[in-house]
């Protein structure tokens, strides 16, 4: 054994996240001891608090430490428009991007039969039971392009066919800033069809 | 705030180490929710033992969770051949490849004076106390090709010049399997430099 048993146990233990392998594990247990006696005892606290403390918001599935998530609980949101996304992380890209003041809907996944995951594995039922509940309920569905994707937007609209709910998806298309020439042949295609008249 | 107070607070301490920042922050914090109960517990604990128990062996300075390191109480290695490292990750690299049979002394820094760095900051009056000890003392200097590292291996081979030490260095050269026009003019210099008579 070439480290000392408690420092194998660290290494070990940073291991089990994901992209973290031998080497880099390495790096982050040694790091540890480079910290101050406080930083460490903090930080060996929040990982237990944040696993004790976060669950999914009890309306739109979110992270929270509380029953309802701020976004939820904010009054000042417009509860009338849900943005429905995969997962947590969708959800803060929108937030630190700030500007949308609808709120969310999390699916925890998307619909795919090659890994087996079929609409009742998702979030789906709940979204039903909340939009029934809204007067003018508007839906923006953020999901990945991905064929999952797509199947899952598909899948979402044809629920809410015959309710009154309008229904939109982002807009594909070229990223800004990208070069065109660099681009892959799928989305200038779609960037193409979906193409914009300029007013 | 977009996180959750406690998911900010594991952000925040993720960030503390070297080369996190905030997306990979903001990453590790979120796959820890994914670990079970009794692994986060595990790595709850394990930072704290680790910052708790690693400290200095009291004769080469490397990390270890005894008073002396496994390496230094190894009656199997050649206690006359001293490998002098700049720090413990230097060691590790030596024993993961496995045919180093001496023991280690780590420095904990390398001189310099552009950094304030002197002789006395790091670990060199220890190492001459330790080879004064030994009957037939071989000292290999293991430090990087930096100007620091050729000031700190000088300065050592200065202090032990009128005993009776043999002192080498590594090699420099090559790296195996580098390509020779990829390398960089410094380095294919010195391989010029120390060529070897093929025998």
């Amino acid at each position: 054994m070439i480290y000392p048993k408690v420092l194998e146990e660290l290494i070990n233990n940073f291991k089990k996240y994901p992209t973290i392998g031998e080497k880099s594990a390495e790096r982050l247990a040694l790091a540890t001891l480079d910290l101050t006696d406080e930083e460490v005892f903090n930080f060996s606290q929040s990982i237990l608090n944040a696993k004790k403390c976060l669950c999914p918001c009890k309306i739109c599935n979110s992270l929270t430490d509380k029953d309802i998530c701020d976004i939820c609980s904010d009054e000042n949101r417009d509860h009338n428009i849900i943005c429905v996304v995969e997962d947590y992380r969708s959800l803060l890209s929108f937030e630190k991007a700030g500007n949308f003041k609808g709120v969310y809907h999390i699916l925890n996944g998307l619909i795919s039969p090659i890994d087996d995951i079929s609409p009742e594995d998702i979030n789906i039922s709940s979204l039903v039971k909340r939009v029934d509940n809204l007067d003018n309920p508007e839906l923006i569905l953020a999901l990945k392009s991905s064929i999952e994707g797509q199947t899952t937007t598909l899948y979402i609209k044809k629920i809410f066919e015959n309710k009154n709910v309008s229904i939109s998806r982002l807009s594909y298309g070229i990223p800004m800033g990208a070069e065109i020439d660099y681009l892959d042949v799928l989305t200038l295609d779609k960037a193409l069809d979906d193409r914009k008249k300029i007013s």
